[in-house]
């Protein structure tokens, strides 16, 4: 068991490279907020825009712009935008706000038909319940990254909640194809990767708001493309660990963190930590 | 009479669970915000989620969601939703920015008709004029909170301002079922339950802006489902004392006082109130 | 020549009677905001509300609730709500963001119309284009209150701007009904009313942003209402001299002062002025 | 070559006149913000207004106006109300966020038809492709200015990313009319005109999020009409000394800088540039 603290997050945040242009950190597709639950992907999208991905794609566009004129939002039933849009994105993140209605269940067919090995999909919110109810799926990419709170992963892995020890989830997680990355969102949050296992020992009460799933989410999808010189495990353990570092550090002034405040605070947090990461 | 104060509400506010999650502290339903309304019930939503509501949902969406990704929100008018959000909510609340129309009255029979024992439905605004204007109500709840101001508690109860002592108060609260909860809004507010009587001794002038009762009822669901060791009538007067609080504190440097900035600074008292309060 | 300065704002700025609420500081409507002038109102509304108006009515709704849920908004062409929201409202505002169409037309000559003894008459922006062109008008109200700038107080009153001197002004304005206010905008800006000139000394080049008419306009309206123990000759006064003073404090720090920083600011100036108030 | 430092910017930045109003600094007009894309132009929006230009027109209306009020905005498709706009324009900037296709080539040739001698036209993002599709254009403005990164100058060019050196960069510029300037952006952006080349010494990696070019075009575009005893080039070098500047000023204590927050910085630095600009 690896504890995922400020000495590793240090390791991996680097000062950029003087030549970084908006495309070397990758372009990043979220697919969500739909009705009724537009609210979701505009957290999921300051949280990746914020933890600094270079180009954002997205659904849900009035609202989203009022916080971050930043994205570029459009349509998710412009399939025809979609599928050119999954053709040149590396990461690919689903579920947030997204209803679990047969149109959903399309666009998630149509990616998992469309990704190709590289590409990285981030499967998050009701997109893992739709994964749950999937027949064997034949997976083109081995970065896969799944996000399930207890209950998700429950469904997702026929584990009942008691039943969740690390051993049974790791052997659950042997279903999907090797390198697969679990974040198993608990008070305890832990990411498992074959037979590595960290935990966080940051995090607290602080954070039961709806929306902070959607706020990691979209934290994972901003850095996924970042410090690509260390393995993409390290990469969502540094995601998990400032989620949690920010909620304490406002959970010192406030009684309720909420997910929007969070983003805020990620570009101050990295540039402290890349400050001493030359030490690391 | 009960003084409702800063030791009161120290008591009341405690350090949350370690285990808390997103649904902990209940789902609440805030109903209202149409046309032409729309901005009460986003002030509502405001003070809801930031006195720590887990879920909430409501109406009236592209504005809302540029203040506040955090709520779920959809179209009232969307029946089939509004039936299994009423039936899987802790809390509803109903009637800041809510059109006096059929619609809405219709609307609020549903409500009354649907809610099952230990749901609480808390009463405001417009929907307290609906209220007086309906047949004798067969209450599905004894949980049941009303929030007037004098004007409404005149329609409601057939005292006029000038007839509404303590005593006369407590005599039509006999009219509605036991245990119903009365916020008596007026410059001296007053919170009854039965017998008992709390008032709080902070507030003024500075209130005087359209959406601090939509804010006050906001809180109230809000904490509805929070510290539920405590009488919910001591849940209620918190809420009462923590806008009149933050209305007098923000008064020392403002003139005039918007709801919008009491909802932003709910999370800092309660931190500070929390802190002390384990010597309560 | 009166200067209007700090001296004088202390003396009208009051602290507020402790039974105040919502509806003590008067219903105020505001007009405009018309296609493709959206964005006008909303600084109007903006000021307005931060001045202290109790209840604001105003159109162009969604933009407008991002930013102040505190306001009731209406689709103009809505006119039965119109007409309703006049008979109620104690000040009307008309101008700012108006098209000058034949539907804006329609609606001042509907407000000119609807106008009963007492309710006061802010005539801005187009709406002082529109007056220009219309015959000999029967006055229902002697509170007219007219804030043209340079330009449109030529097409007001036939004076070509270098005319415009003190002398010309003053008659030009017994054209209109006695007692009427004209806030003449310029460089130095002053405030007539019959033989009384009030002038500021402070104000500059910082204010040369498209939208600190439209916010002076709000400051007049929110303004009016209160403070109604003086004459609204000084309440006006105030609004003109509040817009300038923090246009001038901002510009310290800020090479462009944009219209909606004045409007965050006001709430704290009068709060300080309102503290040395009583040596006034 | 010359370098576009602080000196320069203290130079340039002067005091306003007292009697600036909101016409001294001209009418701007913003064409961009085509689906999907509409959240570029209101970063261009947020960028012009904050670098003091007196009035900005623009298209994509809602979610502009919940950032800024302060802008017009209308419809582009409204093509009666753009020509008259076009006329009436000091400053036409087209491209941030203009989607590529048939309307936008018609809009933009309308533009091209419809220019006078002393407009300055702006051509960034995918105006710039546009305009390297187009067959010989008469221009009928020799005020120009040009603002590709390195790929959009290969199509505009011809020169490939190694080719594009200081010598066949001031060659391939006389393509255009005497006079034009080119900002070539790359991480050691530089300012052409003619035998003319500035370079700035400032700026990094900090800027690789998509926006930065949207907020750069739309300061050119609100500093083109401010400062004019000075040469169109020094305003030119002006706009991107001071979005580099502040980009580097954010860095310190900011992982990753956000195009929004730079539009914040500009009236401040500005303010502190213009106090020592006395003695430049």
């Amino acid at each position: 068991m690896t504890v995922i603290d400020e000495v590793l997050a240090k390791k991996i945040i680097q000062p950029r490279p003087l030549d970084s242009h908006k495309g070397t950190f990758g372009r990043i597709l979220l697919i969500g907020g739909t009705y009724p639950y537009g609210g979701a992907i505009i957290m999921t999208a300051l949280a990746c825009v914020n933890s600094g991905a270079g180009l954002v794609n997205r659904d849900n566009i009035g609202a989203l712009h009022s916080h971050l004129p930043e994205a570029m939002a459009f349509d998710l039933w412009d399939q025809a935008l979609l599928v050119s849009q999954i053709k040149v994105s590396d990461t690919i993140l689903i579920g947030p706000g997204l209803a679990e209605d047969d149109t959903a269940q399309k666009i998630f067919k149509l990616i998992l038909a469309s990704l190709v090995q590289d590409q990285i999909l981030i499967v998050d919110g009701s997109a893992l319940n739709l994964l749950a109810r999937q027949e064997a799926v034949s997976w083109q990419t081995n970065r896969l990254i799944l996000t399930p709170h207890q209950k998700e992963w429950e469904r997702l892995s026929g584990l009942s909640i008691p039943e969740q020890t690390q051993e049974a989830t790791q052997a659950a997680l042997r279903h999907f194809p090797q390198g697969t990355i679990l974040v198993a969102k608990s008070p305890q949050t832990k990411v498992y990767q074959g037979q590595r296992v960290g935990q966080i020992l940051v995090g607290g009460p602080y954070q039961a708001t709806g929306g902070m799933g959607d706020t990691l989410a979209g934290m994972i999808a901003g850095l996924s493309m970042q410090f690509k010189e260390r393995p993409l495990l390290d990469r969502v353990s540094l995601a998990v660990y400032l989620h949690s570092a920010i909620a304490q550090g406002l959970s010192q002034s406030h009684y309720v963190v909420l997910p929007t405040m969070i983003s805020q605070e990620i570009p101050r947090l990295m540039k402290a930590l890349s400050e001493s990461s030359s030490d690391g």
